[in-house]
């Protein structure tokens, strides 16, 4: 925290806002809730009793449920006691995959649920386990994730954590009730690019950080091949129906926590808004569907590319862009901007005032492509280095799996999770205040504070070695 | 304008707007003027009576200037007429190193101006020139715009054509009541990159517009340097005392050329923006300049970083960023996505969809570097190839070149200028319109329309052959 000046800060900022006069919107927050209970406990910092052996249970095993039992099946003193699916086939493929092809030994007493819409909740109460992992369709997110506080589970929920503000609420209540973890697995935290960047802000190389640039944009418009069954079914029904940035976790995550937003330094403020027009997935229907095609039948409302601005507490300005549409490359931006230098993704790029490592004498040009191995090899985050070097083999080397290794980790030391709940909600509320601005003609939003405040107390994510 | 389905955007737009109710800001757009006078020209698509013999006069030859005269003497059927600044030294250089360096003869009856701040006047009102180039402080810009109108000659002014929406308004008033045209320089325009996207956007190969992407990220911090005379005794002024994207034309200027704004196919409607914290200048103020001097006296109010996004009336984006403070790389971003691809700079790449000329297969990769010459071999601008190929050693192949040629050729032939008046206004409208959204906590602004409703009949910029 030495290389940001929160009192600076703050004075400057209060200073601008007598000066101008602090708009109503912000002085008045929607969605602010009531003081939290007495009885509830704030969950910034929680550290639960140490499991000794981990008791899991999967709801939703489609593409991506199944990395999640990969890795955690892989791991020592784990047990896949449950998994739970709509579909039988799905449930049945994912358990023998597990022994069969991962080798895992860990799931002899795995049950299989499957039929009926809720039979994930007979799952819970059947089985207990001490933690679940979501990964079913945005909308089941929350109630999943609720009900598994509920019955005494730890929830590990995809993103976005989920839809609407309400919904976040609602599962920072049951957390702060039930004093269970409800962590949202933004995987890319874990990126070895994302923990390099966390590594050389923390150690000050960039000076006060200023403004930060996050991205989701992945052209994913063959998702729609996907009509009764998987990801296109249910994804493409959003698209239509929303107006916003749908997606924002993967790129805002990680930029987030550089920032340390949330966390004792700084805390989200408000957003602005807005979308383009909305053509390529009604574009991309009439090309390759017959006209009487069900994707054919939707109007698409919401905008190809979603652009967002973020303000924090302490004035500082996040980009947040969202596009699964247009044709383009892959890029999260991943940029963070100090007052002493800059870092960005896509491709990875480091600036810093002085130059970098005596590769460049000063910020004019970027270190990137193979000179970047020196800055690798001096900055590379410990944890990184811990699961990719020193346990090669391990297969934990990529972000799904050092996320994996560290939830795991977590539960058995009874230490605090990398990210905690408000954090998933901080980062997943980008896409309904979002939307509200873009409905509203890009006026800015408050963000909710899940924290009621805690934020303050709260701390920075520290270096984990 | 084949791949611009105007109705089709404006059918989605209306649909919005009718759902969702426009708000107030935007239906009573503040700083609207009422409706031009009889006596009034409309100079969308204004062409003056051709002149033979351009006589030219240029007020301000600091660091700008002297590049608008060196390329203005070297083209034939010119004269230069009149040189003024406020330093004698100044005029006395550059009409020397005119002369002997550069080696013009059709500067031979120059006179010079210096002294005091009031003689470009005397100049104007002596001289009578059919044209004057402005490359003055800021603040002087309008002013000397809208006199050298008045007194029949017209303005060629340096970026940003003024500083106040007022100023703004006045020099298009002016420009209609006097018929002499006001074009705000903006270069990077002409520049071979910005020339080539023109060509392509034209050609269809993006499809629909639907966001771009422009900024001004320049590190010049070491103009402070200059404390009496020169760009930073008067511009660290500004970043002092404003807050908001100071400098966006350079960036948007192209962009919205691409994307016909105020021409014909769709306008700008309005802004939201966010300033950075403040802290890079006053630091290096601090690190570089003794605890008493000037500029560790002045209070830092202008954020460092603003990124601002423009909503057009056909509901596309554009994202305005502006950086003069931080270390980083330069770049203008010159980013344009379409339904059917993407082009960028900074470093410059190309994307579309199905691949490009053979070189890619798809959009997931971008063409750059040394490939991107099959692009430029197939799409260099018909303008670049003439004014840099067929007259190699012309001195036009650089964008000021390019501009200056053809400001001269279209005064000599007769035609319509490549960026008239309100486009020079519209884009350096973002500046005080990101202020007040920024002093508003981001509040959307409505952009005026400098137009008053006639940018429907202009025709969008043609590909000058
Ligand atoms: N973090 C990442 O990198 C990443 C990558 C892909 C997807 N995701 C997220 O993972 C989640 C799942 O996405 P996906 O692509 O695997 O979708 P998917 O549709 O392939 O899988 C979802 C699964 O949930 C099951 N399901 C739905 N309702 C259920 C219910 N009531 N009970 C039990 N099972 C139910 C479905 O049958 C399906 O198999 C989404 O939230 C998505 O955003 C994250
Ligand atoms: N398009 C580009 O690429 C580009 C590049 C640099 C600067 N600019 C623009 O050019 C303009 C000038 O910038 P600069 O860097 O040359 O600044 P500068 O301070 O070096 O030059 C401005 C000149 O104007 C003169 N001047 C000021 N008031 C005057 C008056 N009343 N009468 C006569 N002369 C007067 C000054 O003496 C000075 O020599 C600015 O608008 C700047 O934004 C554009």
């Amino acid at each position: 925290m030495k290389n940001i000046n929160r009192r600076k800060f703050i004075q400057k900022t209060s200073m601008a806002s007598a000066a101008v006069g602090v708009s109503s919107f912000l002085t008045n927050p929607i969605n602010a809730q009531s003081t939290r209970p007495l009885s509830s406990t704030y969950m910034g910092d929680f550290a639960a009793p140490p499991l000794n052996i981990v008791r899991a249970a999967f709801i939703g095993v489609g593409a991506r449920g199944g990395t999640h039992l990969k890795f955690f099946a892989g791991l020592p003193n784990t047990e896949v006691v449950a998994i739970s699916d709509l579909y039988e086939d799905l449930v049945n493929e994912k358990l023998g995959w597990l022994t069969e092809v991962v080798g895992a030994t860990n799931s002899k007493n795995c049950k299989l649920y499957w039929g009926d819409e809720d039979r994930w909740k007979t799952m819970l109460q059947d089985i207990k386990p001490d933690v679940v992992f979501i990964a079913t369709n945005w909308a089941n997110h929350a109630p999943m994730a609720i009900e598994s506080m509920k019955q005494g589970a730890h929830a590990f929920v995809e993103v976005p954590i989920a839809v609407t503000l309400k919904e976040m609420w609602d599962i920072v209540d049951t957390s702060e009730q039930t004093k269970k973890h409800c962590m949202m697995m933004e995987n890319v935290n874990y990126g070895r690019d994302e923990l390099l960047f966390l590594n050389m802000v923390r150690q000050g190389l960039l000076g006060d950080l200023l403004h930060a640039e996050a991205a989701y944009i992945h052209e994913l418009r063959w998702q729609m091949e996907e009509q009764e069954r998987g990801t296109g079914s249910w994804r493409t029904h959003h698209y239509a129906k929303r107006n916003g940035n749908l997606y924002p976790t993967h790129g805002l995550g990680p930029v987030a926590q550089y920032m340390n937003l949330g966390r004792g330094v700084d805390t989200f403020k408000s957003l602005v808004s807005y979308s383009s027009p909305s053509i390529g997935r009604s574009m991309y229907a009439k090309e390759n569907y017959p006209a009487n095609h069900k994707w054919n039948q939707l109007n698409f409302e919401g905008g190809d590319i979603n652009t967002s601005i973020i303000k924090t507490q302490l004035g500082r300005t996040v980009l947040v862009q969202w596009d699964e549409t247009s044709p383009r490359p892959y890029s999260r931006l991943n940029l963070i901007q100090g007052v002493k230098g800059a870092l960005a993704g896509f491709p990875t790029r480091v600036a810093l005032e002085g130059g970098v490592l005596g590769i460049t004498d000063d910020h004019h040009t970027w270190v990137q492509g193979e000179k970047l191995q020196a800055v690798y090899d001096k900055y590379d985050h410990p944890l990184y280095k811990r699961l990719n070097e020193t346990a090669k083999n391990s297969g934990h080397g990529g972000m799904d799996g050092i996320m994996m290794y560290r939830i795991v980790e977590c539960l058995q030391q009874g230490i605090p999770l990398d990210q905690n709940v408000y954090e998933g909600c901080f980062w997943s509320a980008v896409a309904p205040l979002s939307e509200k601005s873009v409905s509203e003609e890009g006026m800015p939003q408050a963000f909710p504070d899940f924290t009621r405040g805690s934020w303050k107390n709260t701390l920075p994510l520290s270096i984990i070695t």
